[in-house]
């Protein structure tokens, strides 16, 4: 006598937990294990209106609230091993639910990281995301936030401030941006795309990294201020995407926008000068762009961005925060 | 420059995240250090005005906020590792959050299950916390849900049906209870009582556990229909509290009531005979209340529930289910 409850999980959810370790999906809880590596655990939830908009397609929904977490095991240096989700929903709408969990599957699929277990629940409220993702890394090998030392090569992958330029787009707020430019950026705004191939290369050669999710600015700063250093960037080096570059052109204050803009979900990393060449190499060899922007000093006051002339841009706001 | 959501997590929640594995939050990650056990791990989230009451204490919220997968850890046989916590809400409210995180880092420390991370997120709807909880058993010794043999001995500890009755106390179902059986059993919904201590015999003695969060009687079913075993109970048996007696009296359609009303978060353990003894002298030093309530049975029909006269109690619904 399933519930519906049971039936959503039983039809949706139970054909993505192809790990043993979910078992089905039948217990209260999943198991993984043990097998020498630490664990690495993440957690980032996305609420409607807020991280997404209402009008957003349910499968890119799913793979945004998976992949914002991909994206934190891969700054972390971890291969993912799996994921718990915990879903509230105002009613169990197979319109939704559908795509949602096929999408969440084929993402589940390409990125190795298996449905382990969630709870699903009511909400008279907006629908809300929430997922931990676990990733393993050999012993002792998290890379961490806070160890950036002076003299780092600062380096960040794709490009930055799409999905900020997204955003502004399905707000309806007026860019020049061509049909193909406007599809790239909403794209990038919607769906993030995790640098898991780096994941490795992050854990080899450099000595700290983070994900950008709140403004490459803000973010760059936190990990600054966590690793008691500071830092000079060259805003010009700052790689954007030829849909950007059309917005952006050369206005500074359009720079800073893109430089403070959330949700790129790219990796910033920290590279000592003698690991950069086998840094640059290995990335390479991922087919994961990264481009050096700046570099790691000495000092606590806040990291400088020097525009083309060697002047300071002046950013008004840093990142995105909820409170 | 720290934003609104970083003082908020350095104010509420560091203090918190007292284990090394936390990284004192500066990171997107926690670690878990590779000690050769197997992790367990469980996802419950409790929504506002579905899961508690918008009048409820911020302490007792916390409380249950993570006492609801201490508990699923417990039916698991796990020793509590840490957790997880997302939290949804509509404005950083001092007085929510102080005694919020204060009740939330007295029970981290009573169950040695330390804050290892999370993510904090405005909603404009009700407010929600999702909690992860880790924990480890040795490996291949996570007590399954599916495990039940014909033969078992169903046992569940404490008492049965008491947060239901607070429920209806608090929703103002007028109920005969005492001043002091109606405190009792609204602080039994608003506050489950993990059977932590327990955790360690149900690894040595069950077979089978979980934990009974939608009905002693829904879940029970749901153990049969998983393991293909059907049961015969004896309603009698079912331990209840004084303050739930007072009410139910000899009524079988208030009893029924009771076995079909959720949020005991009780243990319910299949045993086989020949551990029984040894199960029941553990749980004694272990000062957890356990009760033989019924035996496991060859059949895939649904558990019958036997009252005092030995006839069959019709239960209407078993369980409490989401959709």
């Amino acid at each position: 006598m399933p519930s519906g409850e049971d039936n959503l999980i039983a039809r949706y959810f139970k054909p993505l937990a192809t790990d043993p370790g979910a078992r089905g999906l039948v217990d209260d809880a999943a198991v993984l294990a043990a097998t020498g590596s630490d664990l690495v655990l993440t957690t980032d939830a996305i609420v409607e209106g807020v991280h997404y908009l209402p009008g957003d397609p349910p499968a890119a929904i799913a793979r945004k609230a998976l992949r914002v977490n991909l994206s934190d095991l891969a700054a972390k240096g971890a291969a993912p091993a799996g994921f718990l989700l915990t879903l509230a929903l105002r009613q169990a709408d197979e319109g939704f639910l559908a795509p949602f969990a096929a999408a969440l599957g084929e993402d589940a699929a390409t990125f190795r990281c298996p449905l382990l277990g969630g709870d699903t629940v009511t909400t008279p409220g907006p629908m809300m995301i929430s997922v931990t993702a676990l990733g393993r890394v050999p012993p002792g090998r998290m890379v961490a936030r806070d160890a950036l030392r002076p003299g780092d090569a600062i380096v960040v992958t794709g490009t930055i401030g799409d999905a900020a330029l997204g955003l502004d787009l399905l707000q309806g707020r007026a860019l020049a941006a061509s049909d193909e430019g406007r599809a790239f950026l909403i794209d990038r705004y919607r769906v993030p795309q995790p640098r898991s191939a780096l994941a490795e290369v992050v854990r080899d050669y450099a000595g700290a990294a983070m994900d950008i999710s709140d403004g490459l600015a803000g973010d760059l700063a936190k990990m600054c201020g966590a690793s008691g250093v500071t830092a000079t960037l060259n805003a010009a080096a700052v790689p954007l995407s030829e849909a950007a570059r059309a917005i952006a052109g050369t206005d500074e204050s359009k720079l800073a926008r893109l430089l403070s803009g959330g949700d790129d979900y790219e990796l910033l990393c920290g590279v000592a000068q003698n690991n950069l060449d086998q840094f640059l190499a290995a990335a390479r060899r991922s087919h994961v762009q990264v481009t050096v922007i700046g570099v790691a000093e000495d000092g606590t006051t806040p990291p400088r961005w020097l525009g083309a002339g060697g002047a300071e841009i002046p950013l008004k706001t840093l990142s995105f925060s909820h409170f």
